[in-house]
């Protein structure tokens, strides 16, 4: 397998963009990618998006986004794995390219959520659940999270405050991250006191619905040696795993064994360890799912997420920043577009470019991205080569 | 990148399959898949579908399957082109096998299209085309298919005859394979007075709502020759191609751009010649379809895919035998799983196990998946090893 390298990354401002629709968003983003690889020609084209069906009634989003970004005849074709469904078309992309059948690949990512025609945002949501035997019996995300909270709190100790503190230091993040959808600070007190959704998790515990896109583009380590102008960030490596979709089947609804199973295999292809890393993009969904995604990516203890959040371990500055960017939390959580998105903050603090939330001496990043309730999840490990 | 081959297949009865659910067809079809392979592992799996957020209310396929088939942790994705779902689903297995990341990967398709929550089947499959510039305007499949069906006999003098005896051809095919939705012969009479959808095309001009999976399993060629028991069959190449997604924009709409573009750079790949290929599996989702198909890929003269058919050169024994297996009419068309049971039919037939429908020496077979009215396409040519 070829090595393979992020020579270019789009975003846009995310948030409720009434004014465009899916296809616009995509292409913005996309053109904004292309501009920064400063590329003249795509070989192929991943999206990844969770359910446009659902949320705006089309599906085939590889050949319309191809079509509308100006690149068909290329193949193009769409992956999804719910939330995790930016990581997954990432990872596709970087398949293709180090197994040497194209070089220049862009992967983008999208989701429009505000225009959700159907059953709503809540319903499109839930097919990321088991739906004969979680939804149909009347279980939203914010209810399974929820329950993953209580039994976080009751086993470790975990405190309402520090559930908290995640959207505080998200917040705090996001307000530095001028493509973030909330750009105000947050204090304890607001977000204990906000609307509850799921008892522990109030409003503010819970990431936004969000439209937006995200796009990177791939191509062989060497080709990026010879034709970036910037930084070239290499990605060391990839990995995905699944764990049982329903979480009355696993053995602990507080350990992310996905994200666990995902993390071992990306470290040991890397050859790092989890001290070696200097910041990591992970799916903050909830307040609670931060928590989880640090233990079991190795960067805290086992029931310790919460203390070391308090502690300020993972805010800008601290041992192990987590979500520079601000996270799903802040910077918003248009499912399809949040892998990939992940990948363009790596990138960017990897190149030193994060400007106010810049991690000092950032060499290599993680991202964390998963689908439900981390019935499938991603990770990558990037470095600046 | 490592030669690939296919080393197990797996069908299941298709139609409408009231008493089973999504994840129980596939499972069903993954295992029989397994079985042939004579395999004891798998170490990723892609999951072919279009649309079960709209037909059945659940997206996050891949996790769902890879829990109820017994594989996670393992890698598990869906992948989205529309009615080419199953086609590109294959094409990232072929990817990630030849790349040298994985060794045994299992590629299932499937679709549950009779249990249809929502808009019903025709609002789901109508987001497989533009939804901005043809669906809201009123347009369905049948509509747009029956438009390129007119055109066809305006410029080609293309007979309403020869469209139905696209119908009776694959019916015929299909009565030999047990696997079928419809296993009954029909008469050109029977096609053409039979209820009227679109203009000129009648209900037995379209393929039907199915419930069906299919899947296979792939490998590094060497591998297959050392394990299997069967004849091994080597995919030559994979390939696939965009065009615009709405057939307004296209400078010809009799014209199936993206599967002559596909094909032309599998056959390239390949190393083959249209005149090389012993048969074809192509995506005959109306019976327009299929003329249009082989004439893109190069079996006919543009224009002469209705006199060809009605002259026996499609059908078994005749120059060109294009869907030995009943095809999307006949076999059934549960449109994520079309692309993986075109795979299966074409590794029987190279088998030489196709019993009352094989095809007489064949050696090299192509597919030929799309999606839409051929925005997206995703062209395979396997041979013999």
């Amino acid at each position: 397998m070829r090595d393979v390298a992020v020579i270019g990354i789009g975003m846009i401002k995310w948030g409720e963009l009434w004014e465009k629709s899916l296809r616009t968003i995509f292409v913005e983003a996309a053109l904004n990618a292309i501009d920064d690889a400063g590329v003249d020609h795509i070989d192929s084209m991943y999206v990844g998006c969770m359910s446009s069906g659902l949320f705006v009634g089309q599906e085939h989003l590889g050949a319309l986004l191809a079509d509308y970004l100006g690149i068909a005849p290329v193949s193009a074709v769409r992956v999804e794995s719910a939330c995790a469904s930016g990581g997954a078309a990432f990872r596709q992309g970087f398949i293709e390219v180090a197994s040497g059948m194209s070089d220049i690949v862009l992967v983008g990512g999208v989701e429009k959520m505000t225009d959700v025609s159907g059953g709503g945002a809540t319903f499109a949501l839930s097919t990321a659940a088991d739906q004969e035997y979680e939804v149909y019996n009347g279980v939203t995300f914010p209810g399974l999270y929820a329950m993953m909270a209580r039994a976080h709190m009751e086993r470790y100790g975990t405190t309402r405050k520090q559930l908290a503190q995640v959207a505080v230091k998200n917040h705090e993040n996001g307000s530095k991250n001028p493509h973030a959808q909330f750009q105000m600070k947050i204090t304890v007190d607001q977000v204990i006191n906000s609307v509850m959704i799921a008892d522990p998790l109030t409003i503010l515990d819970c990431s936004p619905i969000t439209d937006g896109a995200a796009a990177a583009i791939l191509c062989p380590l060497e080709v990026a040696r010879k034709i970036s102008k910037k930084p070239v960030v290499k990605v060391k490596s990839s990995s995905a795993a699944t764990d049982s979709i329903a979480i009355h089947q696993r053995k602990d609804i507080t350990h992310l064994q996905a994200a666990e199973d995902a993390a071992a295999k990306a470290y040991k292809l890397a050859g790092v360890e989890p001290s070696d890393v200097d910041l990591a993009e992970v799916h903050d969904c909830f307040t609670i799912a931060e928590i989880c995604a640090i233990e079991a990516l190795g960067f805290v203890e086992k029931g310790k997420g919460g203390s070391a959040t308090e502690a300020g371990e993972t805010a800008i500055g601290g041992r192990i920043p987590i979500n520079p960017s601000g996270g799903l939390k802040a910077k918003g959580h248009p499912v399809g577009a949040t892998g990939v998105a992940q990948i363009c903050e790596v990138v960017t603090q990897l190149r030193g470019d994060a400007g106010e939330r810049q991690v000092e001496n950032a060499r290599i990043g993680l991202t964390q991205n998963m689908g439900g309730t981390c019935a499938s999840c991603v990770v990558h490990i990037l470095e600046v080569a």
